[in-house]
């Protein structure tokens, strides 16, 4: 069985935390100069793996195992979201490559191959999911001329551009090539620690679907208008998620999740009766029936609303990502290897975030293994993980992989 | 009886009008350049009509009779909200110079006395009813130290020394001298309109409830974190708003009005549980024990979601303003000249909207009438009332004036 050495591992970890360090954590938005530093040291560590790696035109890294046969393709991303933890991303990466040199080092699977890559953008600072979708054959040169840094404005062309990396070809997956995709990344959530469980096996990866609410009122004087007279937009938008949220609670499953993250009344004023209210909406769950389900009701009360009036609702949609199943038999090599490293610690769940695996799905049998992330806390610089549980992981991935690529 | 001279109180409201004129209406803040423009004018205005006036030391206009036996105050205010109409505040004062007008040159009236008032900041840029307040001994020094214009900045006391008001002492009521006060005012709102009647005879004005709602949860991820584990301060204050609002149905009388103005999540993202959330909440009534059963129902139903968990509310109080009633003999005066010159024409109401007369009402009987607002505009540059309707309330105004000075 291929070993992983902790110390190698966890080194890799922490000189990548030292690339764009932020308190504890990074701040290595993509294309920023950090991130193109942590891209170029990740090639050095993938050419010492003895991986052919090479970064592409859209910044994916991707570094190519020598072995013959169907290989795995393992990773995650490097890029940061702002100022936020050190494991988000980072973790997949490493584990992947140190898998690969696990593989290598050891005389039973050295003949395996895994191929390591870090998806370019996961972290949506220039659009939805850029690398991994570039990798399936799932986005334009248009999109990429239209990709603009959220934060800062700059144009992906530009940062590219920067970077050295136009005009290099963008890789996609080499038919044939792979037996499937493995990543790993910590839960962002409290769902294993909670349950002091110290692997996710995830099922799937959540459908998220995002609506923008309007609301068309008439604004008017708050003290002399009349309840009967008013048309409120405000009050009227209170009403309809209030009823929303209620008919929600009815009809979800034991991992839907809705959020309203944003409201805003127009003008905003304490004696005014708002004539326009904004909100943004969300919810997400591993099963597509579901998702029709909360989309069916969404509408429905927004029928009814309307036909009661006197205000006037708009539904916008924003997104609507299918829920992306993993692969069943790479669930049960993980539950395997768990069970060896971790007995009695492991848990099959949806993921709740986002992820690569989401994309590459739809080219490849995909799995997804989760660690914990301490307090839950995710997408902030305080993120963390403990040691031995990032050992325990690495362990467990690397031995799913050697186990499926053994057949 | 005292007949008012229509052509002289429309040209004298066309004339206040032209200073500071934007689109249809005008731009008169208080203190400004054209709102010192105005107040000049006004004086020079009292002056011809016979009266001693003067400019105090806060700003408030005042043109006093010198008939004997006591006097009957009437007046509103000159400055404007930014941007807004031409007939709010103005009409009244006008109304008030012409009805001095209309009973001195009257041979049967020639000898009772109307005193004119326009009280300084009345649209609250400064403060809260500051010329009224301090008419009738409620605004301290300190308080005027404080006073800061919500829209630039500058503070009052800069204002009043530019203006050349400064170390002028401040006017208050004289002891004896008056029987009452008279307010005419634009409705600000359609219930005469749409009743298709001329003269609103007030009742009482509303007292105004003014809350701070704010809802402590926690920020975290919208994806990775389950329903039950969330403290969503966003959907928290949602639902306690709804609540609200649907007690609030059973609790309140015909001319409740409650309205929640603003709402504000923390930290505003799609993807984000918020961990803040705030929203002002208001509600007005004429009926003091009203305001109070609506009190006691926002109190509860806080009480029970902070006691139901998990956020926790804090609700602060803004402001309690008490009904102000106005006087019986004074509403029948006003319904006895309606009831000449618009016979069935005219209805008893509430007002909405805060004016000076709430405050006067605590220092001498007071009494408002108010003249239709097409389309119930208000607070909009917009806002307007036909010359007819403008006369015929000024008719009514001067008799019921005159019917209570002559006892």
């Amino acid at each position: 069985m291929p070993a992983i050495n902790p110390d190698r591992l966890l080194g890799d970890l922490y000189a990548l935390r030292r690339i764009g360090a932020y308190k504890t954590g990074v701040h290595r938005p993509t294309l920023s100069p950090d991130d193109l530093v942590s891209r170029q040291w990740l090639v050095e560590r993938m050419k010492e793996a003895g991986l052919d790696a090479e970064i592409d035109g859209i910044a994916n890294v991707l570094g190519k195992s020598r072995a013959g046969g169907r290989k795995i393709l393992a990773g995650s991303h490097i890029e940061s979201q702002n100022h936020a933890g050190w494991l988000d991303g980072a973790l997949g990466v490493i584990y992947a490559l140190e898998a690969a040199r696990a593989l290598r080092d050891d005389p039973s699977t050295r003949d395996l191959g895994v191929d390591v890559i870090a998806f370019c953008d996961e972290e949506g600072h220039f659009g939805s999911y850029l690398g991994s979708r570039s990798f399936i054959g799932d986005v334009t040169e248009a999109e990429i001329d239209r990709a603009r840094d959220r934060t800062h404005g700059r144009m992906m062309r530009d940062a590219l551009q920067q970077a050295g990396y136009a005009g290099r070809p963008r890789l996609t997956v080499e038919p044939g090539r792979y037996a499937g995709y493995f990543e790993a990344h910590i839960e962002q959530g409290r769902t294993l620690e909670t349950a002091q469980l110290k692997i996710g096996v995830v099922t799937a990866i959540v459908g998220l679907w995002d609506y923008r609410l309007k609301v068309t009122g008439h604004q008017n004087h708050a003290g002399t208008t009349t309840m009967a007279e008013r048309r409120d937009a405000g009050m009227t938008l209170i009403r309809l998620i209030a009823a929303i949220d209620q008919k929600f609670k009815q009809l979800t499953g034991p991992r839907s999740v809705w959020t309203c993250g944003r409201i805003e009344f127009d003008p905003g004023a304490p004696s005014v009766i708002p004539g326009e209210a904004r909100a943004l909406l969300q919810f997400r769950d591993p099963d597509r029936a579901i998702l029709d389900r909360l989309e069916a009701a969404l509408h429905a009360e927004v029928v009814a609303f309307n036909a009661a009036g006197p205000c006037s609702i708009a539904v916008e949609t924003i997104r609507q990502s299918k829920p992306a199943v993993m692969d069943e038999k790479f669930q049960q090599a993980i539950e395997a290897s768990a069970a060896i490293h971790a007995p009695g610690k492991a848990t099959r769940m949806p993921s709740g975030a986002g992820h690569d695996a989401q994309h590459v799905a739809r080219a490849m049998p995909a799995a997804m293994l989760f660690v914990p992330s301490i307090d839950g806390i995710s997408h902030h610089w305080a993120e963390n993980t403990s040691d031995e549980d990032i050992v325990l992981g690495a362990r467990v991935f690397t031995d799913a992989i050697a186990s499926v690529l053994k057949g």
